[in-house]
């Protein structure tokens, strides 16, 4: 800001040759304004990912949150340490143990939803221009921040059994060829968003093999862990290598999304760095929230209630399955979750599933194009379908909408050429995610 | 990380050379160690900066809460949108109003505390090398943020009126001719933390004039701005400059700081980038929280809350002040604050604060350091005395004690001569202020 450029105060944004570099990575989702539209009652959201509440004992909640703040408000309401309330870290290091996560509570640090997780730990890691190796497709979220902080994403294979050991290889030789610093690998190795499948149990020492022999650390997001549908868990690399992977976790798929409460277990010297960064960061996570996790972990059934999630997913994932093999015209491929909340399709070569978007919520039906989860431009020909939210009525009748505007895509595609309107693309703000 | 440097996985920390260069810049407070001994009770902390909760209305609040759980659970348990609950924004609105603040609800961006703001305003705005201009002394969260950004902190004089216009503009100048750029000014008009003082309103205009001048933008940090001893409010810097001025609000002092809800108003242009930041870092304030502050906003008289929160604060303060004039030896001179939390405090030129920090604890006594207000080692001569969270009669007690502990330092000093430890010093993480 030199004063000799007076006419900057008069454009559009006043501030724009004020901002941070890495504001230049920050940009509003494409669909974002879409979802303003899908979010219409008529419309069924195969898009959003926002976790299925019905079933939560909210009247029993209720009275605990409200003995809460009467017995404990004075502590409930009050800043805490960033480091998070001690008897919660206790508590999640019972919860990591059923996927075989033999942590201690110290190592922890409780974030704002594991979105937070995700800031703190690419904020100590990352300088502008490293590199984070991610599948591709992966988390939108996770690119946006990595985004945020000028790092750049290099994209690893993945097929029906995840992440694959062959692609990781070459993407580490490759980047490294070039002199690229690799920072990490970040991963969903369990009911992958949005790709829906998980890594296989074999592959996992090799993946952490690879990673450790290349010194890149590995950050494990896993959220959906305990959603498996059949109640099956399978073993975190967190377990495998304790030393060289940081592991994210959050209660907002197995309690409530909306008290934003997650974690990062890392090793110990880590763990000191990110704590400081998430004191920089909110000072301290929310001290009610942690505690009505903590009181509502104590005193309700929640393996119980984990398990009727499970069920509810189950059902809906049935549904969105068995529209697909009835409603999907010919050319059209997906995966096969056996837990968590997605679906990832793969329409025929002609389709442009961004471009299709508009011409798909005006038929009443939303999903998220391929293209979101992606840093390099892929995705056009893929969708990600959610099954979390709607009813598995409603799934069905989205999928019976979604199968024609298809249908008509690809005979308007026979019959005049493929459509092809390219637009921007590119790492995208989280949001179409909660929507 | 190249493969050709096997040892560092014996090291300490074996991901030390992983780590960004901003992490760098985060550094664990000098007096944290400290403050898990100043926290006993045998000790009066007039360290943390504490909100002081006993007034709130724990049995109504604790009906609200419930209430909120089971007949709108779904909603206060589910994602929101980073934007932040549109009622709430328009609440937030009216609060504001009370200081002179014509915002709209669609600029402002509910954040985790003030401290995300800060955080996010920092990240959108500052590359590494950036030039933040703040008051000397000035908080230190803010000093933390800015540091872990990379930007360098300048400060600018204060004095009894608080910012001095002059040297203001002697610091403009001087970094300007250095060729820095400066991408804003941090300041806390009101009851300052920790100098407390009140910017005159007098000078409120010039400042801005200033900064509008240099084409400088003001962040203008005001949590405390409705804790006026005798229920007075100054014109916001917003109010008098809403182009140039990102306002960052709190209900952390007026409410509640355990809920973590704050907010930052800004320029229309800047609020989108601000969001997109909030959405990288938490995807979205937790939902619960917004919901609780709209209906204690809704329901209860915060107004009058606000003013019992005022009427302790001064009874403290009066305790403070007193004490202070009766037991403190000669030489050592304090701000008298007409609001907040702080009174800043100058000892004579033989006593270092900092090294006699482990003194006064032993004396059962703590407080803060100045040197914990700088960026640039300044501040051995002055301490901050928080009056926000003990009893007024612990205060005069604990003065009573800090005047013990001065008393013996000065008279070492006059037969030994001063006592010079020098250690580390510069900005630190925020944890002094919470504890």
């Amino acid at each position: 800001m030199t004063p000799d450029r007076p006419g900057q105060r008069n454009s559009l944004d006043p501030h724009l040759d004020r901002y941070a570099a890495r504001a230049a990575g920050m940009t509003a989702s494409e669909v974002r304004a879409l979802f303003a539209v899908a979010n219409r009652p008529e419309v069924v959201s195969l898009a959003g990912g926002m976790p299925n509440l019905a079933a939560l004992p909210l009247d029993s909640l209720a009275d605990e949150v409200a003995s809460l703040v009467r017995q404990d408000g004075l502590v409930a309401l009050q800043y805490g340490s960033a480091h998070g309330v001690p008897e919660l870290r206790e508590q999640i290091c019972e919860v990591m143990a059923l996927e075989g996560v033999s942590g201690h509570a110290d190592d922890l640090v409780v974030t704002v939803g594991s979105q937070m997780g995700l800031d703190i730990v690419t904020r100590i890691f990352c300088d502008p221009g490293d590199v984070v190796l991610a599948e591709g497709p992966s988390y939108v979220g996770a690119l946006g921040t990595f985004g945020s902080y000028q790092a750049e994403v290099v994209h690893v294979a993945m097929d029906e059994a995840g992440l694959s050991p062959a692609a990781l290889r070459e993407a580490l030789d490759r980047t490294e060829a070039l002199g690229r610093r690799v920072k990490f690998l970040y991963t969903i190795p369990n009911f992958h968003n949005p790709a829906g499948v998980t890594l296989d149990v074999a592959r996992r020492a090799e993946i952490l093999d690879i990673c450790a022999g290349h010194e890149v650390l590995v950050v494990e997001d896993n959220p959906y862990g305990l959603l498996g549908f059949d109640g099956q868990t399978y073993p975190a690399l967190r377990s495998l290598d304790p030393d060289n992977v940081v592991y994210l976790g959050s209660f907002s798929k197995t309690f409530a999304a909306g008290l934003r409460v997650g974690w990062v277990l890392a090793p110990h010297a880590v763990r000191e760095k990110l704590m400081l960064a998430a004191e920089s960061a909110t000072l301290c996570p929310p001290t009610l929230n942690q505690m009505i996790v903590s009181r509502y972990l104590a005193t309700h059934d929640w393996q119980g209630q984990i398990k009727t999630f499970q069920l509810a997913y189950r059902e809906r994932r049935d549904a969105l399955l068995a529209g697909l093999a009835q409603y999907l015209p010919p050319g059209c491929t997906w995966t096969v979750p056996d837990g968590g909340f997605f679906v990832w399709m793969t329409v025929p070569p002609e389709v442009d599933t961004k471009a299709m978007l508009p011409r798909a919520v005006t038929a009443r039906v939303a999903y998220v194009s391929g293209t979101g989860f992606y840093a390099d431009g892929s995705g056009r020909r893929q969708m990600r379908l959610s099954f979390c939210y709607p009813t598995p009525e409603r799934i069905t009748e989205g999928v019976r909408r979604l199968a024609t505007v298809l249908t008509d895509e690809i005979e308007l595609a026979a019959t005049f050429g493929p459509v092809n309107t390219r637009t921007g693309s590119g790492p995208q703000v989280p949001s179409p995610d909660t929507a």
